[in-house]
């Protein structure tokens, strides 16, 4: 009978919906060596890939297509069909780490629609984890640790009229404590990213588990705002008022919403790439809030105006620079446009509460970012 | 200088970025009467809706598409290029609610990659919200009231050994309560979504906020899980799991993790659809956890069954059953398959602790479910 019922079930509400968009899922077999990437919607055989080789499979049902390609990495790789409209490509071998990619269909780049979106590029796109192995472990889910939890929380913002998301991360013992008060970092994603990239994209919830764990970081809350607010086009205005958001806004909101120690001891920032800007621009602009910043491929001194005028002559006087800031942690891919002259120029300069992070072998993305924070964060708050 | 740094920076990485997969964003003039809808991205113009007509407009950049469409309610919209090669087109007027819809691309059905990407129909679809008018003000977000947290939680479950997602709303008041314990309900989503159903697509947190301010419900802790443990021709076995998963692992968890009472008076379930088959198999198999129960679009009785043998007698003597179950909700859209039958059998049969339920002019929908929950809600735990 209870089965009867769900076979009628099925029948009447599955095939409803499938019939317009759906797809029907079932587990298929894949080439020897590859696995359904990490980043696949829920039981999606494709994309795969294979772990050893780094290459990646994709498929894509579109029988009244004329031609299908995938482009992944900078390049673009013809896929093929066969007599059921289904078409299937290669690609790699891939350098690890995520990548975003589209579906060529005559020439239109759309998602894949069996991967998980990402917010990237100021749109929705498909995204992949090309696996690197048991280094990777830091980052993924580990389920013999306790674990903290990602709390999603619109509030309403006087300065813009907006009502805004943000993403905090709070350790797992945070419960457990109800009258502990907790250090707090602000955490900035990039341009065309969104407040949901270093939960998402970053996996930070994984890497902070670890190290709060592990004894290695202190048991932290962290604050990831969106950190957009007007047009591409509109850069420096947008940059400009967040500043005013993330001062007069977001931490105010953080401090009465959470148990937070307020002092600037306990109070860092840190961004990635246009983040890492909205970081010196924040800190440097609001030297009695913060004590620890980090800037995570986003750091720029412009060598023709040299160290001790750059960004308003915070760093004139190095030993009163190095009284105010407990650490300015600069990070870089080796396979990016490297900062390490100006560090270099900074460290000449007199400044020692620096730390030149890098990422070997990797380029303007999120596995530079995952390196970075899972080094930053054990400097932090000590 | 400031500016200038921005400015270098804007170049280097917007235009690495853009050139790959991006768009250069921008606010554009709309025709009079027509806003951005809801559901698009960040500063995304397009889709486009007008709240008077009920129509919408959608635009997509595809120079080399041959034939472009938007397929949305069942019907095909054909669109129109431009010398630049972008397509636009016009459906409606369409009923009030949150509609699932493709572009089709010379045939293919892909996303708009201007909108929110939802997991419906077991892929990743886009979506759109034709607005309501003020009846929907109890599903916006508020700004005059205080506001719960969905918390993003992965838990480790030893029943089917998988890293498991759920999404827990607490209310406003949960913080600043430190030792109060709060009644739970458990709300499932339905066949082709996924545990951020009722957070994304069903604005849950905003309904809750809403009636808990104004006293209409208790202060209570909602907990989503995932419904979907295996593929749909699969839904038999995947149910018969799934219990399992709710009773020994989720709730257990559930119980460790947040201050809740435990005793079946303060635990309610509900679901939409194939959620609520689900909470019906979970309730009348553990009528010793629970008391509370409501299922949207989603209850079936056989009527060659009879109300006495169907779900393996549970309705046999209507006295014990309203003894153990205070609330048996049952809802349903005026536009979908109506229980109403069953539901007069079963209260010709005896059984006092019914509600039934109608959303008007709605069908299996989230428009539908808003409704159901923001008309079940204020029932539980009194």
């Amino acid at each position: 009978m209870k089965n009867l019922i769900l076979t009628l079930f099925a029948i009447v509400f599955c095939g409803i919906a499938s019939a317009q968009f759906g797809r029907q899922q079932q587990i298929e077999p894949l080439p020897e060596g590859f696995k359904p990437a990490s980043t696949n919607t829920f039981l999606s055989s494709y994309p795969a890939v294979n772990a050893e080789t780094r290459e990646a499979l994709f498929r894509v049902v579109a029988p009244t297509a004329q031609n299908v390609q995938v482009d992944i990495g900078g390049k673009k790789y013809d896929m093929a069909k066969d007599e059921n409209g289904v078409w299937t490509g290669k690609c790699g071998p891939q350098v690890v780490g995520f990548y975003y990619y589209a579906i060529l269909i005559d020439g239109v780049a759309v998602m894949d629609r069996n991967t998980e979106s990402f917010f990237g590029s100021n749109w929705e796109s498909s995204g992949i984890e090309i696996p690197e192995g048991p280094e990777g472990d830091y980052y993924r889910f580990n389920k013999n640790i306790p674990h903290g939890q990602i709390r999603s929380i619109h509030y309403w913002s006087d300065i813009n009229g907006l009502e805004r998301h943000i993403n905090v991360y709070v350790p797992a013992e945070y419960e457990k404590n109800p009258t502990k008060k907790y250090p707090v970092l602000y955490l900035i994603h990039g341009w065309g990213e969104d407040e949901n990239g270093w939960s998402v994209q970053g996996h930070m919830a994984n890497i902070m588990d670890g190290l709060i764990e592990a004894g290695k970081a202190e048991p932290m809350i962290v604050v990831m705002p969106s950190g957009d607010i007007k047009t591409n086009s509109d850069v420096r205005e947008a940059s400009g008022n967040i500043t005013d958001i993330y001062v007069k806004d977001l931490i105010p909101y953080i401090d009465k919403t959470f148990r937070t120690k307020t002092d600037r001891q306990n109070r860092a920032m840190a961004g990635l790439s246009r983040g890492g800007m909205q970081t010196t621009m924040t800190v440097f602009t609001n030297m009695d809030m913060f004590v620890w910043m980090g800037t995570f491929s986003g750091f720029f001194v412009r060598g023709n105006d040299g160290v001790e005028n750059t960004f308003n002559g915070v760093f004139k006087d190095p030993v009163a620079f190095d009284e105010k800031i407990n650490l300015l942690f600069i990070s870089t891919g080796t396979e990016e446009r490297s900062p390490k002259e100006q560090v270099e120029a900074l460290k000449k300069h007199g400044i020692k509460n620096i730390v030149y992070h890098e990422s070997h072998g990797t380029a303007h993305e999120w596995l530079t970012w995952r390196r970075a924070l899972n080094d930053f964060v054990p400097l932090l708050f000590k």
